[in-house]
């Protein structure tokens, strides 16, 4: 069987390595010159390794333990160094009030109650979806801080999207599909533990490399897939390719500016149009010292005002120079977007003094990565149903048309959102191809 | 100079139009064989013309009336024979109860607030924003009923929504840029008052074979825009054109499936992932005889349960055969949409027969056309922005891009998701184009 996999990142490279294993002749068509989609390493003169997207593995994630150690890798913990710090109500403390704790609560005991595979079947949902979540906190919430900082952890923290923008729905969705709150929102032991040793580009790279030569296609972006009864073709500005099957590993908003032919189902193409991507801005400082150890801090920050959500220390061991990368989500990644580059930095370095002291003002680099403007990605972490969409056009994000069957992170019910979830969609995708009955 | 309109909807028209008077030599590609975007009419073999799409004038709306005059064409007042008749909790009525009138004059009196070319700045917008219609209606209508009524005739008669998916800035805004829910709602005196002799698909013919000769180009559809410092070039599959700006006259859903180069910023195209276009299915019942006038009801009706919400007789004068039209919205139309024909056939006659009386369920013809299935459309009545996005990408809606204006009904201050806001729309980009500093 001949497959057409869209797209070359972890999805896309995970679906080609199934179907290979699988016995089909695979072409994936990557519109990027690089493979790896929503992750991108840069190297800076000295040898300082950025990692521009998406980085961490948490110890539950199998399927990429297992890639790591198929392709050779391997992983180092996270920094951790010191104690946190959140900056509440302009100060800095230690840990949240409980208030925090008792709200984060209160969202895991809703999520327990949301099949990750069909979230619009809880007995709640349509209330759920109905509500954003900064509509729930407003109420739910005992005070406005503890409404403001939850909402940014929450809703920025794990889909880089605003409180206002989200339906409760979708964030017991996603808290159920990674494990819960303290699973995605923790260092050690959590989503945030391990890093990979070169970057996760590496890793996309082995991937692609392990497939049969010539597998991957690059600067091919697909404009059209056009199906009949005897097959499908993909088009690229430079050629066709003709299949049995296509996968379609990209982003639904993504997906939705391919032109099918036939066109896709009214429930299908709407779906497309109601999964907007994220919107976080990440941020690199880089000094000569990791200098907030020696006050004891640990250079994880959480803050419930200003243009930064949460800061963390992100060296590499072995580098010469210490970095410190920060996340800006939702409207406030918005307004920094708006600046001018100069403004923007002002006010990123000014937001970082606040969080981890005055030597934080002048950093060696300071390198951003605006996904929302890369135009084969558009936005990060990942798309989202907006409110009110679950009920009618969540039951289309696994559903085939026809010879098309969709992967990427979005379609995952285990780790959605995550380089997990990529790698678990792909293989689902893939095996519903393998499983096609052959013509 | 030279212009390329994308788009020949009554937006793209009105554009061309409006650049031709200013000088400019303008070519319109159009995807589809026909003009008149979300405006089409069928003929029946007998005569009976039924409109699929857009098809009502209002009073107020002056350059609708002006076109129709420029044209040569004339309107008729809608049927208005008799009472009409409200189905409450199981039982037919002549009036909704005061509750209705009290929960729609509370929105009204909100919407009074709200700017409609800048509804971000009202002074409670993030609040209304983060609130879907429905939240709303659930704690402020005074029962449940009411809530389900209101939603129901405001998302989904005004904007072919679910009150779920719609925040209550989005509802505020429509209701000011329509003047109301009197004027929106209205028969005579209101939006609904009249309708075109003909077809409004013949004034789009007559708009379009007004231009100098050539100047629509049809089956053409706009695949990608580029732009450099010299001008910008529209792709088709067939050619080319090279022009010193472009008009975008589509909704901004469609608008963000076109490949751009330079790629667009990215809040503006993070717009084109937050308007999903509305779900609406219009169908028409075609009888013998108006036989609901024999009881004194006008067959117009409206619902507070079952899939369709509201009725209304559209016979043509002079045609032999009386036609009553239904809609369904949101997630009625969406549960619609998944039934075989037969099956959906039988619901809606069983809901016709609940609201006017046993002879419903022996139509002649029932026809029905679903714009979400339509490639080039992709849903009616118009794009909304969902929750929470007003804020950041509101100021994004005719903020132009170098070379390219957005027009299309979406974009409209005025009437807004009606045929003369696309007027509106287009000829406000015509005259941004026209201001353009010439190289």
């Amino acid at each position: 069987m001949r497959v057409v996999v869209v797209g070359a990142g972890f999805s896309g490279l995970a679906a080609a390595a199934a179907l290979c294993r699988g016995g089909a002749r695979v072409l994936v068509l990557e519109a990027r010159e690089r493979v790896g989609g929503r992750v991108a390493t840069r190297r800076l003169a000295d040898g300082t390794a950025l990692d521009l997207g998406a980085q961490w593995i948490d110890p539950t994630q199998d399927r990429m333990a297992a890639l790591v150690a198929e392709h050779g890798l391997t992983t180092f913990p996270s920094a951790a160094h010191g104690r946190p710090a959140v900056r509440w109500d302009g100060r800095l403390r230690e840990t949240p009030p409980e208030s925090v704790r008792q709200t984060v609560n209160l969202l895991d005991d809703l999520a327990a109650g949301v099949d990750p595979a069909a979230p619009w079947r809880a007995a709640r949902a349509d209330e759920w979806d109905r509500l954003t979540l900064g509509g729930w906190l407003s109420t739910t919430a005992p005070d406005p801080v503890t409404a403001r900082y939850v909402g940014r952890l929450i809703a920025g923290g794990l889909l880089a999207v605003d409180p206002d923008e989200v339906s409760l729905l979708q964030v017991l969705f996603y808290l159920r599909s990674g494990g819960g709150s303290g699973s995605l929102l923790g260092m050690a032991g959590g989503a945030q533990q391990d890093r990979l040793v070169g970057g996760p580009a590496l890793l996309a790279e082995r991937m692609a490399a392990a497939l049969p030569s010539g597998t991957v296609r690059s600067g091919a972006p697909v404009r059209a897939v056009h199906q009949d009864g005897h097959g499908v073709v993909a088009h690229t500005d430079e050629g066709a390719y003709r299949a049995e099957a296509v996968v379609v590993a990209v982003a639904p908003a993504l997906a939705g500016r391919i032109a099918y032919a036939p066109a896709l189902p009214a429930l299908r193409d709407a779906l497309t149009q109601r999964m907007p991507m994220g919107s976080a801005l990440k941020l690199h400082a880089v000094y000569p010292t990791p200098f907030w150890r020696a006050d004891g801090w640990s250079g994880v920050t959480t803050s419930a005002d200003g243009p930064l959500t949460e800061t963390v220390e992100n060296s590499t061991p072995g580098s010469t120079r210490a970095v410190l990368t920060a996340f800006s989500y939702g409207r406030q990644a918005r307004d920094l977007r708006r600046l001018s580059p100069g403004r923007r930095r002002a006010e990123v370095l000014a937001a970082l003094v606040e969080l981890v002291g005055p030597a934080a003002a002048g950093p060696d680099d300071l390198v951003e990565h605006d996904w929302s403007a890369d135009e084969w990605t558009r936005g990060c972490f990942c798309g989202a149903l907006t409110p009110g969409s679950w009920r009618d056009h969540g039951p289309e994000l696994r559903r085939p048309v026809g010879r098309v069957h969709w992967a990427g992170t979005e379609t995952a019910t285990r780790w959605a959102g995550y380089l997990e979830g990529a790698v678990l969609a792909g293989e689902r995708a893939a095996a519903e191809v393998l499983a096609r009955p052959t013509a």
